[in-house]
């Protein structure tokens, strides 16, 4: 799929309408993304909406695919260390830190709110094509999870018979778990990282198969790199 | 708190309100949930939601209130078996039809949908609280993850340090999961639930201490049960 972005920090007029859209998301929630708002917020009239994208189902899509775009090199940028539990305990803390950090273009990407809802077409049955999206970027973002779990199983540190099925618990486990700190439910000073995430980590890789207190020792170095 | 149920069976002007609300939100979303269309559905004008509840902000409170309520009952109404675990995977079954069967209502509850994110007050740091919310119904609801992790450990088969963290573990991982099957992840026949809820459930029975092969059993005991 084409990339709205012509070349490495140049910015076409399609990228500044993306963009817009998504600060006008973080902003204000999916209610203040109105064709009209985001082409003023670039100088422009609604039309340039239209022009570009068609409307704004096409807006939104790139919107979402741009989501996945920043959440793949969010969790592209964990370096792999010869631990990889550690690695793949990283990886959950980076995705964790990115939903964070921009909850509303996070709950968009997942059909959570109301606006994307409605795009179902987009996802997929990941448990039949190994991927939950159609969307190039999306498919990309998941495989950091797949190639996590592989190279658990590769080092012996875990029984993996279906690499997508088990990398769907650990992203069920992820996604509940960020959703429900985005929502209020764990406070708002992170301690449900230590009293939470990194507990069900350990548990779901000791039920993998792994020694525990290696496990332990792996979700410690993690929280300590992440820093 | 007062129940807006003035008794078993019978339905005051507030409850058919929010009766209507919720028929509302399952038929188009949150948007329409608007006074005049809930006021509409039981024959009033919009004044009906101001007189009963002051505005829209405490119906939705209502409406939500009702939902805890729904899954207390739900959840409630799985009984209890010599197998602890069997029971524990029962309970995270029923949580998800629950979920499942109601999708717009459980969003709303858990503060993911606009209208939600921002009666943030209800919600509670259950890290620090014990309970996710200061409404009873959703304290009596999250009682019963907590009863069900503390029957894991009193019949051997899980060591648990903090029932309410540890219980907090377990509705991450259910939570994400029903959100990824709404949202279209899993696909629409539910294979999710064998491919990925189960053998979440039996990774964390693991993790938690229990051996492999009996959490295999229960769980498999739990989907024959739900069946």
């Amino acid at each position: 799929m084409a990339s709205v972005r012509d070349n490495e920090g140049g910015s076409t007029p399609k990228q500044r309408l993306v963009d817009a859209a998504i600060r006008l998301l973080a902003a204000g929630g999916p209610e203040a993304v109105q064709a009209r708002r985001v082409a003023a917020e670039v100088g422009a009239s609604s039309m340039a909406v239209y022009t570009h994208f068609g409307g704004m189902p096409d807006l939104v899509d790139a919107v979402v695919r741009e989501g996945f775009e920043r959440l793949d090199r969010r969790l592209a940028a964990v370096s792999r260390s010869d631990d990889a539990l550690c690695d793949a305990v990283t990886l959950g803390l980076a995705y964790r830190a990115e939903a964070l950090e921009n909850s509303q273009l996070y709950r968009l990407m997942f059909g959570i709110t109301a606006v994307s809802a409605s795009r179902r077409g987009q996802r997929t049955d990941l448990l039949g094509t190994g991927s939950p999206t159609e969307l190039e970027e999306g498919r990309r973002a998941f495989g950091h999870l797949v190639a996590a779990v592989e190279r658990l199983a590769a080092s012996g540190r875990g029984t993996v018979p279906e690499p997508s099925a088990a990398a769907a618990q650990l992203w069920s486990a992820v996604h509940g778990y960020v959703l429900l700190e985005i929502a209020g439910f764990f406070g708002d000073e992170g301690h449900g990282v230590e009293q939470v995430l990194l507990p069900l980590a350990v548990n779901l890789a000791a039920g993998l198969g792994d020694d525990r207190a290696a496990a332990e020792e792996s979700a410690r170095r993690a929280l300590r790199r992440a820093g």
